[in-house]
């Protein structure tokens, strides 16, 4: 069985985290992808953090641009640019994630593109889209998860705005593209062929992730209540606790069902008895009772052993981890979720590892397990290919 | 110009959120979504929400389940499975996030599905994935939000973890199966046809979307800092500060001609020839002198004013916005974002409109105009299609 993308090749004209994670996705599922950075610096990621010993390679470009390929291209270049044209009449996807307007100045824009390749399906990822009075507004991850609405839904009414802790909007419009872009292949194999092009922007597809917030404003003209560390379901029962190790864990009864096993769980069938707590509706009016009595009996318990035995007796339980702890769940590796990359760590790191696509396939899943480019590392293959002297070069 | 997935049957064995935002996605694209819910109330979807005029039709199962076909199966009752399988033998995908194996036990797992349909593509999506052992454990999304370490990343290293304010893992889990069923049917498309089973794990899906934070941890053995309202970047300068009116702005300066922007902006290029302030490097070690100083700059201006003007000159500011102002920004409804529905509001709601796919196509792009199913709204038409006779269901 073949990768679903196997033979599919993406001209890829993207930087820092959005676009790239597009590539990334259709990078996993098997296409080649072949990276076009300006000479000297390259992707700006390649310096991502604080720890110069990365230059070049930082931890979060290796997680999104494994097994890519890298060509140096200067587009102000007139051989330069003929290359990169050549390398998109070839290419059946092109993604690139310029400020509005800059791909079509550099002579690369989606006109002239379908012109060289009328089957090419071509990509723009920016803040706000290519049309509309904020198009050439600039934007980067925190700023949309502050004009989307995002960051004033985290915490209760009474806080400030609380940024998500990682570049969720780079991700989910990365996502999104990546989707968009699938799509477009899709109907070109099931119809005759023809191009498309496709225009994410990130605030867009943040509202469209944020439906279940974005959704129930535009159906009742009534926003959705903060309820910080409570659930989506606003119940008292999906919540977070202290346990007896000090350590926090969220509970997630939502369903009579649920909540009648805690009350056995916990030994607390006068629950199921007592009127204030006798179903949801009840529950949610006397919320703060349900709260102490409930936080009176998590804390009885450690929260690794509580998570355990809840999960077992089919009461959702979660305990809080760290990013790092959670790497480590055990079934991580058994189901390709963590790849392996073929390239060795510096001194005492540990061998290099990124996350896979998500999701496993029967058939031949996602997966990669070649290092990320050096900067300009396929220039000469690609140049050759391209049937470019290297001579006329810059 | 046909949509992507014009002609291709979905059969939706989903409910709640994660699942039936993955048909949502499906469903913007042209495909055909059979809803299978069970007698009486449905997908638990259809009652969300403390406001009970919106009963069997709340305004969040509206925001993923438009244009749906809802059909009412019993599925312990050996007539209606046998028209569920039916269902399943005509259509191109399967989808269902019961938990892991009562779908087999239903007598409608994968194993038994491909005999009847060997092209079928079969996703799975439950917490914590098919396999492993921890496949038996119940989970929601706020559940995963603790598990897989995003509640940690989110606030200061001093503050408790935080609950992203909205479903967020329902909705990236949503959109990674909706990207692996896309992938499944191309393979299909470009082969010989030939199905797939997909299994999508809550947990897994999420630590791929964290991969910004995730993937350095993998390379470096050392995890993330938590940089509250601080941007990925880790940068002072791209960070949170409120304005002369109170509201809070969203600065995303990471680039040194940004900075030099920002500095030109505010007329203090005196920080430009400031040893603190003069690169990247020196920024981050003063940071709390450069906060100091750009705040004092800051709540000279009011928000919007701000927000607009530093835009216009090409310096990253977003003014945090709530979702109903967010979902007000004027292009939404030029780029379709906003998608209206067509059916009667009820007393006092404004016309029913609902959040698209994210992404803008040039040909026939992502959407639909029908209203959510009645539950079983469809449930005549559906058997007569399957062939059968009413009079046999329970």
């Amino acid at each position: 069985m073949n990768k679903p993308l196997d033979g599919i090749l993406i001209a890829d004209f993207t930087h820092v985290m959005a676009g790239p994670y597009a590539t990334h996705l259709l990078r996993l599922l098997g296409a080649e992808v072949i990276k076009v950075e300006a000479p000297g610096r390259g992707d700006a990621m390649r310096y991502y953090g604080a720890d110069r010993r990365y230059d070049g390679m930082a931890p979060a470009f290796t997680a999104v641009n494994a097994g890519k390929k890298s060509v140096t291209l200067n587009l102000k270049n007139e051989a330069d640019l003929a290359a990169a044209k050549e390398l998109v009449a070839r290419s059946d996807v092109m993604v690139e994630n310029f400020r509005p307007g800059v791909i079509g100045r550099l002579g690369l824009g989606y006109e002239e593109m379908r012109k060289l390749n009328p089957d090419l399906v071509f990509c723009s990822v920016s803040g706000y889209g290519q049309s509309g009075p904020y198009r050439d507004w600039p934007a980067i991850d925190n700023i949309v998860q502050a004009t989307s609405g995002m960051m004033s839904l985290s915490g209760t009414p009474e806080d400030p705005p609380m940024r998500v802790g990682f570049p969720v909007v780079d991700t989910l419009t990365g996502q999104t593209a990546a989707f968009a872009i699938l799509a477009a292949l899709l109907r070109r194999e099931r119809g005759a062929g023809g191009g498309e092009f496709i225009d994410v922007a990130m605030l867009d597809a943040s509202l469209a992730f944020m439906t279940s917030a974005v959704g129930p404003y535009l159906i009742s003209g009534k926003p959705l209540q903060r309820t910080g560390n409570v659930g989506y379901s606003g119940q008292p029962t999906s919540a977070m606790f202290e346990a007896k190790d000090g350590r926090i864990v969220s509970l997630g009864v939502v369903q009579q069902y649920q909540f009648e096993a805690l009350a056995r769980f916990l030994k607390r069938e006068d629950w199921l008895a007592d009127e204030r707590f006798a179903d949801s509706e009840a529950r949610r009016a006397n919320a703060t009772d349900m709260q102490e009595e409930l936080g009176a009996e998590i804390c009885k318990w450690n929260a690794a052993e509580l998570e355990q035995a809840m999960s077992e007796a089919g009461i959702p339980c979660g305990m809080v981890r760290s990013v790092a702890e959670a790497a480590e769940f055990p079934h991580l590796k058994e189901r390709k979720v963590r790849l392996p990359l073929d390239f060795p760590p510096l001194p005492g790191d540990p061998a290099p590892e990124i996350i896979n696509a998500g999701f496993c396939m029967g058939g031949d899943g996602p997966g990669v397990s070649a290092p990320p480019p050096e900067l300009g590392e396929h220039t000469a293959e690609i140049m050759e290919w391209l049937g470019r002297d290297r001579k006329n070069r810059a």
